[in-house]
C-alpha cells in the first residue's frame, strides 16, 4: 500500500508535452510513465474469459504468446449460465489471477448484444438480450474489481460484427441504441462502476465511436454518470485531438509520441483546449491511483481451485436441448457399452481465437473425465470419427459405424473447427461442418441412441441433423475444464442448468438482419430496430429451432400461485411479482425463472415480451420456494425520441412468467398509473392532435363549429381526413372562412409546447 | 387554337404581387387568373381512374358531388394487366373526357410502389415493383397528353401509407429511395414528360417532401431533366417560402392569399431571391400555354366506347389465382344450374374511396351481366348470402347453403366493404370479414365445386380459406363495367391473362415492413430498405400465398430457345434476352412473359433477383411467337451512395425468364464487362483495400515486407487483422518501425481519391 496520489498537484507539475503523453500508450499493454514525477504505468492486459498476460520472453507479439492463466468458459457460456452469483465468482477469480500478474485492468467483459449468430466474436458475448447481458455484466465487473483490478468494459457500442470492423458505420435510430445495444452498458456502469470503459472500432451514424461526444460523454458521463476512463480499442482512434475532445481519456497502443504531438498541436493551435487535456489526465492519474490503491493480493492464486472453479462453471452453463426418452443421464455404474465418437471428445475445443485467447494451464477432455468417472461395468470406447481439419476420412467413418452398432450409446461430440469463429470474420453459415453431419447421420443409423454434445461459440443450426439425435447437450466453448463438466453433465453427477441466452434459428434467413448483415460499402444498416433476437421471432410469430430461455434438466418444476400487484405510480412505481416455483421431478436441479413483460397498448410499437427479471433457484426434489421480483418504471417504459428519455404510460401490461420465451408457464395483467403523456403540440401537430388537448381541444372545437353545414360537418369522411391535417394546413386552406385568431394565441404560447 | 402565350413579356409585366399570386390556387380546383394581362387559369382535377370534376351545383365540396363520368378500372388492376399499350388507350380516353369537361391537368397517374399491403390507398398504386410500375405509369401519361391534357405523376415522393400522412417523416436510405421508390418516377420523367409532378404530403428523412430541394430540383430537374411545374399535393405546403425556394411551382389550393402574401415578403426581406419566383411563374405559364394550346377535342366523348374499353380492360386486369380440375371457364351453353352467391354480384365494389372516387356514369353488375350472356339451358340463382354492413345474417347464411346444395356450381362473390380501404387510413388487417369467409365455409361444405370471385383494392389473404375453392378469380376494383368482364371471364368469352402486381402474403407477419408499418412517433423506418415485395421474399426463401407474376390462363404455354446475348460493354453494354413462347393449350390466350435479373457476385447486397423487363403476347391455339428484350447497363446495375451514381460491375448475371417470380421457366449467364470499379481510397481505406490498389498495392507491400520477421510476416491471424486496419492506425500503431514516407506521397495524391 503506498500514498495516494495527489492528482491536483501532479496535473500542476506536468508539462503540456507531459500531460499530452499520458494520454496514449507506452508499449502494447502499459500506460506511459512520467519518471520524473514518479508517476508508474497501468498494465491493461486481454481477456475476460483468462488473464492473457504478453510473455515478455516472447519474440514477437503473437496471440497466442501468453503466459499461463485459467482458461474460464467463455462468454457465451457464461451468458447461458443466468447465475449472476456465479459470474461474480469468476470475475473474482478473474481479479486474482490478474492481480498476482501485476495486471491493473482486465480488458473485459464484452458485453455487445448479438446481433447476428454470424458474428465471429460471439463467443466472446453473453446474450441477445440487455437485461440478461447487463446483469450477468454487471456481476463479472463487480467480481473482478472487488479483487483491485479495473474492468473494462466493452466495445463501446454497437460493435456487433467483426466484418470491416474497424470503420464499418451502424446506421442505427436512437430509440435501438438506447433500448438494445446501450442498455447493458448502462446498467454495468451505474450498477458495477466499472473503472474503464472501452471505446469501439465502428462507427456509429457516421462518426468513429471513439470521437462520438453524444457517446462518450452525454450519455456516458452525463447521463449514466461514469467516472472512469474511457480507453480506446487497441487501434481505434484515427484522430486523437477528436477523440480526446470528444471524451476518450487514453489511446492505446503506443504511437510512439505521434498522438501527443498532435495533441500538444491542437492545443497550441488553439483547437483544443487545455482543460480538455487536463480532465482526461486527471482520469488517467486517477485509474493509476485506483490500481496503484489496492491492496497486495492476500494468498497466491490456487490454479487447482480455479480449476474447479472452472469446471464448475461449465456445468452450469451447458444448455440440454433435448433428451428424449430421458437418455440422458447415463448410469455410470450400469453394465452398458458406450461409443464415444469425435476428435473433440480428445482435443476438445474450449476457447475462441484472437484477443481472448488464453494459455490454459491445463486442458481437460471429456474421454478422459469420462473415462474416470465411470463404474467398473460401463464398457467406454473412443474413436475420433473426424479429423478436425475437415478432410473426409472414410475409415474413421467406418470405425464409428462399427463402434456404434456394438455399443449400447453412441455419445457424439461435435462442433466447430477452431478456423470457422474468430475475431476478426465473421461465420458465413450456421451449420456444422458436413463431414460431421456425415458421421452423424451414418452414426444414427447404426444406433439410434445418439447423444450429441456441441462445443461451438456462435449458435449453430439443428434443423437438419436434430433427427438423429435423442440427446442435445450444447456445451459452448466452456474453457479448459469443459472436458470434466461434460462428463459431469452426461453421467448426472451434474443436472443441466444452462438456459440458451440467444435463439436457436431454424435457418439463417430467419435471422433478423439476415438482409442486413453484414452490410455493404461501409455502412451497415440496422434496419430491425429493436427487433433482435426473440424480440424478432415473436413479433414475426415465426418458429425457432429452439427459443431463446430454453433448457431442459433431469428433473421438472412447476410454477404457481402467481401474484403480480403494483405499488405507487409514475417514476415511482413497483409492481411485485410473486410466484412458487416447485422441483416435480426426481433430483436435486436448478430453474431459471423469467420475467416477461408486454405492453400490447403502447403509444409507440413494443416487442410482443421482454425478458425484464429472472432468478435461478435450485430446489431439491419435493421442495418448492417462493420467488420474488420488482419490476421498476424503467423496466417498464421505452426509450421516446420525442421526449428524449424514457417514457411510461398509463395502461395494462403483461406479465409472463416462465422456464423460457416460449414456454410461458403463468401470465396476470397488471394496470400501471402515469402521468398523461403530454406530446409537444405546434402548428404541424395535427387537427386530431388538437382535439385532444385539453385545454386546446374546445377551443378548436367551437372554430370547427363556425364551419356548421360545410363539408367537416357534413361528410365522415372530410372530417377524418381534417383530423389528419396539420393545423397549419387546416389554417390555410379555411383562411378567411375560419377564425383562429383565439386558438393562436394559444398555439403560440409555451404552455403548448410542454411534454 | 390562341395564339401562344409570351412568357418572357407577360413575366415582365406581372407585378410582385401577381406573381405570387399566381403561385398558389384560386378557389380548389383551378389556378389564379389575372385578368389585367388576360392571364386565365388551369382547371386541376382529381383522377387517375377516371375525371372527378367537382359539381358546381354542389353546395360543399364532398367526394361523391363531381359530374358523371367513365369509372376505369383502379389501378390496383390495371398494374396487373401488365399491358403497356393497353394503359395508353386508357390514358388517352382519360384525355378526352378531361379534355370535354374544361380540364387541363388530370391529378394521376398514383405511381407509389406498395411497400405494405395495408396501405388504405394501394387501389390507387400499380404494383410493388419500380420497372412494372414505371413503364405502366409512363404509358398512363403518354395517353393522357396525347389527347392535349396534362398528367400529374404523383405522390412524390415516398408516400407510401395513409397513416400520419401529412407529416409522417419517412427514414430511407438514398439507395433504397433511388432503386425501389424513385424509379418510377424517373422512368416516367425521362420517357413520358409529364407536364407535372405532384409533391407529396409526407416528409423524407426529416423534411417535408415539398420542401425538399434536393428532391424537387437536383434529382428532378437536373439528374431527370424534368421541364414541367410541380404542384403540391392539397394542404401539403407547410411553408410556402420554403417550398418555393426547394423547386415547388403551384400550391394548391388556394389560401386565399396567405401564402402569396409571404413570398411578398419573403422576397422584400430578401429570403427569397425574386428570380426563384420568376422560375415557378415561368413554369405556370408555360403549363397555362400547354393546357390552352392544346387543339380542341376532335369528337364528342363517347360514353359507349369509353364503357365497352372499361369493361376490355377490367377483364385484362383479373387475375385467375387458382383453377383446380379446371372448373373455369363455366360453359353458358351447358345444361347446368349455377348458384351466384354474395351481394357483391349484385351490388358491386369497383372502384375506392377519396380523391379518386368517380360518379360512374353507369354501373354494371355480375348478375345481370351473367344473366345476359347465359345459354338457355343454364340456370342461374341469386342470393346475396351477406349484407355490406358486416352484420351477420343467418337467414341469408342458410338461403346460400340451400342454393349451392342445389346448384352444379357456386360461384361466391366476395371482397372487401367499402369501409375497410380509402385513402386516409391505412387496413389493419390482410383478412376478408368474418362473415364472409363464414358463408364460404358454409357453402364449401354444401357444394365443393365453389367459384371465389374477389372484388379488393389491396392485397387479401388467401391461406384461411382457399382450400374451399377450387377456383379464385381475383377481380381488384374494376371500374363500372367490371361486373361484365366478370362475366366475360367466367363464361370463357375472355381468357384470364391478368398478372399479379404485387405478391399475396401468407400472413401479414411475413410483410417485409410488418415491425415498420406505419412506423409510430411521426417516423416510419424503411428497415427492409430495397428488399420491398418479392425481393423480401426471395431473399428470405420464404413461402407466399400467390407470387408476384402469378396468374392462369384457361390456356397453357411453353417457354424455349432462350438465347442471351452481350452486345458492348460497360454503358453501352446491351444484353439481347431472345426466346419463343407458345400457346400449347386449346382456347387463344396472352402469356405474360417476364424477365428476371440476378447478380449473385456484387460488392454490394443485392435481391435475388428484380423484373427487367416483360412483353404481353397474345396466341392462337398452337401458335409460337419470337419475344426479345434488350437490358441496358442501368437495368444491370445498382445505385451506389460511395459513388453516387448507377454503378455496373464486371462479372455473370443471371437472366431468368418464366410466367411469375416463382416459375421461371428458363435460365441463362451472361457475362458482363465493365471498367473495374475503382474505390476512393484515403488514409481511412484499410490496408487490404490498399493492398489491391494497383499502383500503391506494390508500395505498400514494400513497406510491410520491411517488417519481416514480425508478427505481420509470421502469424496468418495477425496478418488477416492488419489487412483490416486502416491504413492511418497501421501507421500509428507501427510509428518508428515502418517507413511510410514514400506510400505517403501517393495516398495524398488525386490519384488516389479517384473513383
Amino acid at each position: 500500500m503506498r500514498d495516494k496520489i495527489d492528482v491536483l498537484s501532479v496535473l500542476a507539475a506536468l508539462t503540456l508535452e507531459e500531460k499530452a503523453g499520458l494520454l496514449s500508450g507506452q508499449g502494447a499493454w502499459e500506460t506511459a510513465a512520467v519518471e520524473r514525477l514518479g508517476i508508474g504505468s497501468v498494465t491493461l492486459t486481454d481477456g475476460p474469459h483468462g488473464v492473457r498476460k504478453h510473455d515478455p520472453d516472447a519474440e514477437h507479439f503473437s496471440f497466442t504468446a501468453s503466459l499461463p492463466a485459467t482458461c474460464f468458459p467463455t462468454a457465451a457460456a457464461l451468458g447461458s449460465s443466468w447465475d449472476v452469483e456465479l459470474l461474480a465468482e469468476i470475475g473474482a477469480a478473474l481479479g486474482d489471477e490478474a492481480r498476482a500478474a501485476g495486471v491493473g485492468v482486465l480488458l473485459g467483459p464484452g458485453v455487445n448484444i448479438k446481433r447476428s449468430p454470424l458474428c465471429g466474436r460471439n463467443f466472446e458475448y453473453l446474450s441477445e438480450d440487455p437485461v440478461l447481458t447487463g446483469r450477468l455484466g454487471a456481476a463479472l465487473v463487480r467480481g473482478v474489481q472487488s479483487r483491485g483490478v479495473g474492468a473494462s468494459v466493452k466495445h463501446f457500442a454497437a460493435n456487433n460484427q467483426e466484418t470491416d470492423r474497424m470503420r464499418i458505420d451502424v446506421r442505427a435510430d436512437e430509440r435501438t441504441l438506447r433500448e438494445i445495444y446501450l442498455a447493458a452498458f448502462e446498467r454495468i456502469v451505474t450498477e458495477a462502476r466499472p473503472w474503464t470503459v472501452m471505446a469501439s472500432y465502428n462507427k456509429i451514424n457516421g462518426g468513429y465511436a471513439g470521437e462520438n461526444r453524444w457517446l462518450l460523454t452525454e450519455v456516458l458521463r452525463e447521463q449514466w454518470g461514469f467516472d472512469g476512463l474511457v480507453v480506446s480499442d487497441w487501434g481505434a482512434v484515427s484522430d486523437p485531438v477528436a477523440a480526446v475532445a470528444a471524451g476518450l481519456d487514453l489511446e492505446m497502443p503506443t504511437t510512439n509520441g505521434a498522438s501527443a504531438g498532435r495533441l500538444v498541436q491542437a492545443v497550441r493551435d488553439g483547437r483544443l483546449d487545455e482543460a480538455v487535456l487536463d480532465r482526461a489526465v486527471t482520469r488517467l492519474l486517477t485509474l493509476l491511483d485506483q490500481v496503484t490503491g489496492a491492496p497486495a493480493p492476500a494468498a497466491p492464486v490456487d490454479v487447482e481451485r480455479h480449476h474447479a472453479l472452472a469446471r464448475r462453471v461449465a456445468a452450469e452453463s451447458a444448455v440440454l436441448l433435448k433428451n428424449q426418452d430421458a437418455i440422458l443421464p447415463l448410469d455410470p455404474c450400469a453394465h452398458m457399452h458406450v461409443a464415444v465418437i469425435g476428435e473433440f471428445a480428445r482435443t476438445p475445443r474450449f476457447q475462441g481465437a484472437g484477443s481472448s485467447q488464453v494459455t490454459p494451464s491445463r486442458v481437460d477432455n471429456a474421454w478422459d473425465a469420462l473415462t474416470a468417472a465411470a463404474g467398473e461395468h460401463l464398457r467406454m470406447t473412443f474413436v475420433p470419427g473426424f479429423v478436425l481439419s475437415g478432410e473426409q476420412k472414410e475409415d474413421l467413418l467406418d470405425e464409428a459405424v462399427r463402434a456404434a452398432a456394438a455399443a449400447d450409446v453412441a455419445v457424439v461430440f461435435l462442433g466447430l473447427p477452431e478456423g470457422e469463429e474468430s475475431e476478426g470474420f465473421d461465420r458465413e453459415h450456421l451449420d456444422l461442418p458436413q463431414v460431421q453431419l456425415r458421421l452423424l447421420e451414418a452414426v444414427a443409423r447404426a444406433n439410434p441412441n445418439v447423444v450429441v454434445v456441441l462445443a461451438n461459440g456462435g449458435a449453430v443450426r439443428v434443423t437438419t441433423w436434430e433427427r438423429h439425435a435423442r440427446a442435445i447437450l450444447e456445451g459452448w466453448l466452456a474453457g479448459q475444464a469443459g472436458g470434466g463438466a461434460i462428463a459431469d453433465l452426461l453421467f448426472g453427477l451434474a443436472n443441466p442448468c444452462g438456459r440458451l441466452a440467444e435463439t436457436v434459428p431454424l435457418r439463417l434467413q430467419d435471422t433478423p438482419c439476415h438482409l442486413d448483415f453484414p452490410g455493404s460499402a461501409g455502412t451497415v444498416s440496422y434496419g430491425e430496430r429493436i427487433y433482435v433476437g426473440y424480440r424478432y421471432y415473436d413479433a414475426k410469430d415465426m418458429p425457432v429451432g429452439y427459443p431463446f430461455g430454453h433448457g431442459l434438466s433431469y428433473t421438472t418444476f412447476a410454477y404457481s400461485d402467481l401474484d403480480a400487484t403494483v405499488e405507487g405510480e409514475g417514476e415511482d412505481v413497483v409492481v411485485r411479482v410473486r410466484l412458487t416455483v416447485a422441483n416435480t421431478g426426481p433430483v436435486p436441479g436448478k430453474e431459471v425463472v423469467q420475467v416477461y413483460l408486454g405492453d400490447a397498448e403502447s403509444s409507440v410499437d413494443r416487442p410482443v415480451r421482454e425478458l425484464k427479471a429472472f432468478a435461478k433457484v435450485e430446489l431439491a426434489p419435493g421442495g418448492s420456494a417462493p420467488v420474488e421480483f420488482a419490476l421498476t418504471a424503467r423496466d417498464l417504459s421505452f426509450y421516446s425520441t420525442v421526449h428524449g428519455r424514457w417514457v411510461l404510460e398509463s395502461g395494462d401490461f403483461e406479465v409472463a412468467v416462465g422456464a423460457s420465451s416460449r414456454d410461458l408457464r403463468l401470465t396476470a395483467t397488471v394496470a400501471v398509473t402515469a402521468p398523461p403523456l403530454r406530446h409537444p403540440l405546434d402548428w404541424h401537430s395535427t387537427v386530431g392532435d388538437w382535439l385532444a388537448h385539453p385545454d386546446a381541444g374546445p377551443r378548436l372545437r367551437e372554430v370547427l363549429s363556425a364551419a356548421e353545414g360545410s363539408a367537416v360537418a357534413s361528410d365522415p369522411a372530410i372530417l377524418r381526413m381534417v383530423e389528419s391535417l396539420p393545423l397549419n394546413r387546416l389554417v390555410q386552406m379555411s383562411q378567411g372562412h375560419l377564425d383562429f385568431s383565439d386558438l393562436a394565441e394559444f398555439v403560440d404560447s409555451p404552455a403548448a409546447r410542454q411534454a
